[in-house]
């Protein structure tokens, strides 16, 4: 819960920031989509302001005059309620509007919602707005992550930022964290924003498991490749085995063997493998395929969820090895906000924690993050249980 | 458990009977393979006979000569580890081994395991020799269900038989069991066969719900169909959604609109639809959407195991909410064997009871069946919760 | 043109060889489509069968009963206008009309044919009775390339007939035979039975040229792989080189380089390549790009009917550089007869000559056969000009 | 042949007029590649350069600085000959080298090339020289269709150039040229530069014809929407039949229908459709099927290059009947320049003319240009014959 006078304050500072991140970009950059789970971050930038024009002013704000009424058909993302939207294969091909424009239609949105905000809003229309907040924090962290898979598949690997760090070093070692068999509260419990995914605080029953208190290291994970991990079927699911095989794979998404060594594409750039880093950019099927091999397996959201009050966290997301699924008396919201969670939780695995990209104010441990088996493109990582 | 002298009868029985449900096909029936998740008949008596040679007689009996070396690579399914195999989507297209060569095969390894299970067995053996004789019984079920399909979709709708019954009355009303919150107990639980993915006896923490003794029936479906069921996306997950529009579904599998009047095809051919039967061949997706739709949830794998008792079932395969996972301390077994479940822990739903087409003694409230959410060529049904 | 008298005997002697060449088939073997361009013996069997019963004794002949209304639909090609049919992909998905019920169904119109053949015919319908003639001898050939490919493509390697032989020696050496630039005559030229697409005798100006006397070897194709021809891009299209490359061919079809040999599977099962017979199964791309890398070419098929009377042709499928277009003056029948070869003109090359699969009384030196660029199942061959 | 003193000029002013083709476009319109026939117009700048800077400065000005050795690889478009590429699917996904970038790229090459220029050139490099100017010509009237499907496929449909006209209205009206029956002569006959495929001065036979002296109007191509022929299965090629249905084909590209009134995106924005104007975007299939629903046909090329000199031609690039084919005595150049023309002679059909797209002195009633059956991105037309 945001105190009603820090609303604005916290609104503006998101928007800033979303900007902030595309600084470095040169406008080749905002258009392209090698990918379909990648969005150009122009996308990004129209889509973050659409969903406060589209919720937000023109149901709420009658002075509100619209930016150009083609854009809501531009970047309305998967909310069929609202009407025609440009299916995600095809975001790549639009040269316009062009980032220009874009920018224009964000201050657009955006003065308008000061003067919105400034009139006082009801307590329905301000988590309205909180939503839409950390619906663009949501977006800074695919739009670094997404800008990472443009340049970083770019023949010319160009460097993000001279000075982003990726990891910065830990000291403590490697040790099992054990917890005790019994019942335990999960879900949001707080004032706090949360998404409707989180809520429905309810009790589990856990058996006493392991829990690594550290990220699995490059330097760990090199070994499963040197010790063939890629080409033994029995490490595998079926379908993992399957995707390995039809896509190649040989080591996490960005590595490059050349001349015998081992060098990764980072936001600054090609890079030394940071041996004493946590793996990053790898799938479900790496993560499991890996803990196999080390006789270990991913922890469930449960016991991550009751764990992660004893380790540290924030810098990978954390693949688990629960499936995406509604808590007990999960209820969706009515209307295209409905659209938000509850449609996807079906095939996906949940990932707990936070990484790197992940902005400020947008990281808790009940939050539940979620992706298809197969991507790699997120800051992604793999803590052990057994 | 199945007492040693009775296991050589438990063999011989399960092998007629496989050989019982084919007695009604033309010699073409075994040959063909209409959509990848279909095998053709012929590939499943070749299969199960397959399992019985190489896990058994090849390894642990001394006399035995192997019938045809080429048939290892022709009837394995998806073990790895024994070697080379025909993918999948190329069974329909062996004509040979004919059909008379299978059964000659059958013969071959049936006798020669009499012969084996005639001189005793060590606890191991037989416990591998239970494995072989209820996987020849999952592959029964897959056997109707897919000459259903090989028939069903083709244009002259032949009758399988005119005495096979889909549906017996049922004389009960439907009603809501109600089950209280607390900690029950999930698992194998006796000396009975089971597979490896039942064990692991465990509890678990359940909230209060409600769950029907009756599952959905062909007119409570027909009312979703009706009121434009398939063509409201807000009841659909995404995933379904797609499904939906791609295939171009508006009814169960197998349902026809003829004349204004819905038809379906029954393995007694084309008839009048049942409306009191319960509804089946729909996919998770379909289920999950009725459920939305009356404003209930499908239950979990968890709840279906406790409430079971106080039921019913075994008419349909029942989808639930549960996706297919591993148990608290699962394992794999070593070698071959450890291929049969693990592998597959990924992206299916868990399916819970059993249908007409499960042969005896295969149906237990503890069996966990899983499929992925858009199949629906098995006898699938709905039961609701909330 | 066939005398009145003889067509009863002409049409029986056809019907029978079509018999003739499926006698050494299992019944499975009648079932299956291993790829798309290939469709099972039985439906040949019927295919062949429906042209009469729609064509002749459907429209006229009144007494006649049709033997099954649905098999118009099961049988039906690609003839548009005579209503809906199986779409290719789906003929191998058919185990019913079983084998025996499609012979009855041949009796059937073979019986009500010879009726209807005794009664006298008029001069049009005598030529819709040798079209569909013709049509079934066509379809011979395709019958025993398709069992080669279903028998040749099943892991088993099975003999279709101990005794069939695909080569008999040739005694004379190659030659350039000197065709003189000029004016020449193409076009089918006398009373004899031909397709429309041979018809519309006109003139064509030739430049000199010459062509060999003799087809390629599979000694001498052997240099072009020892060669690295595979290998070389610039001796392909580049269609052909990608089709190369996707498809990973570095060899004729149905050749198997086992142990450091080449063997090639044949209608009398694997067998010893035989050096001295022409090179068979090889696509367009291949021809092309054995004849740049021998610095000639392909003849077009105007060079080929030309020069043709003077060497010996009929044992291979010869690739011409012509691509299928009509001839001046070209008109398509109207109707259902009208689909037989207009609709087909466009991005085939035409292949002249015949094959030891065309059945007798099927070739002439104005024949026109047509298949794309990358099929190979047919016995295809090499004739260099330049 | 151009005089030795003026390729210089030739050059510049060939350079300029391309730079000049896209100075209406916003930096966004450079990236973009809706499908895999369009390239991204910043690939265009970059391509024709590279073809000087690889096969001219590269090899024959040895005080030549290469500008980046990456643009080679980002460069390169199908020379197999030059080394790695980048697959045309991915042109549109690399947002750098940034559009500054090409243009730098381009500067130092033309500034390069103007000091080899000046300093004389033997013949063989003047004609290599020849040919870049060439190309570069060819690319831009790519240029100008790509960046209109860019444009026109944005659902914004933004204008080009307001002034841009796509016709200028004739004023003749229809009628037939009668051809007499003859040897003729084919081929490019001048010491003009022509392409390798036009080169091999032939003689051919052909049959008496008539020819229209016009295009087919907008109008005339409206009756056979109108008349259903989208609908008339016996109009098309079965290839052609499938593209209709498969993708929905009702009319020629750009085409609208917005109110009960066809629309036509331009590149001077949505208008109405000038039904005056030849009918351009139509595919080989839609000018077969509109000449078979006229009962007349398309000329062949050599019918074309004889009859063109008795009509206008230039407004549209107009299919005809004959298969891109080498003519006799065709010989591809050696080396990576060999590539340009003879690998794509299968599976296209030859255009002839030009069009309004078509830069100065690029024009020539030998010139042979040719795409697949099913594309419609170029400024086509249709002129029957009969």
């Amino acid at each position: 819960m945001v105190l009603t006078g820090q609303i604005t304050n916290f609104f503006l500072e998101t928007r800033r920031h979303t900007e902030a991140i595309c600084q470095p970009l040169e406008i080749e950059d905002y258009v392209v989509q090698p990918i379909i789970d990648v969005s150009p971050p122009k996308w990004h930038l129209g889509h973050t302001t659409w969903f406060f024009e589209e919720f937000v002013l023109k149901k709420h704000f009658e002075d509100y005059k619209c930016f150009d009424s083609n854009f809501s058909f531009v970047f309305n993302s998967y909310y069929e309620t609202v009407g025609k939207r440009v299916i995600r294969a095809d975001r790549g091909n639009l040269s316009r509007p062009s980032v220009a424009k874009v920018y224009e239609y964000r201050n657009h949105v955006t003065e308008n919602m000061k003067v919105f905000l400034d009139k006082g809003l009801t307590r329905e229309i301000e988590e309205l707005v909180e939503i839409g907040i950390h619906h663009e924090k949501q977006h800074q962290e695919l739009l670094l992550t997404d800008i990472k898979y443009i340049l970083g598949n770019n023949p010319l690997l160009p460097i993000f930022s001279p000075s982003y760090k990726e990891h910065t070093p830990d000291n403590y070692n490697q040790e099992w964290l054990q917890i005790a068999e019994g019942i335990y509260s999960i879900g949001h419990n707080s004032n706090d924003f949360c998404y409707d995914n989180e809520l429905g605080l309810h009790k589990v029953y856990l058996q006493a498991f392991n829990i690594s208190n550290k990220l699995v290291t490059n330097l760990e994970y090199l070994a499963f490749i040197e010790d063939n991990g890629y080409k033994k079927f029995d490490l595998w699911h079926a379908e993992g085995w399957d995707w390995v095989k039809q896509n190649q794979i040989n080591a996490p998404l960005y590595w490059h063997l050349i001349d015998g060594e081992w060098r990764n594409y980072t936001l600054n750039g090609l890079q030394n493998v940071d041996w004493a880093a946590p793996v990053t950019h790898v799938s479900y099927f790496e993560a499991y395929a890996y803990a196999q091999w080390k006789n270990c397996r991913l922890p469930t959201e449960f016991e991550w969820e009751i764990a992660s009050q004893n380790f540290n966290w924030g810098k990978r997301w954390e693949w688990t090895e629960s499936a995406y699924l509604p808590y007990p008396n999960y209820k969706k919201a009515a209307g295209a906000l409905g659209e938000y969670n509850g449609k996807f939780m079906v095939n996906q695995k949940v990932l707990r924690g936070s990484s790197i990209a992940t902005p400020a104010k947008h990281a808790r441990h009940t939050y539940r993050n979620f992706f298809p088996t197969n991507l790699r493109w997120q800051f992604t990582g793999i803590r052990l249980a057994k």
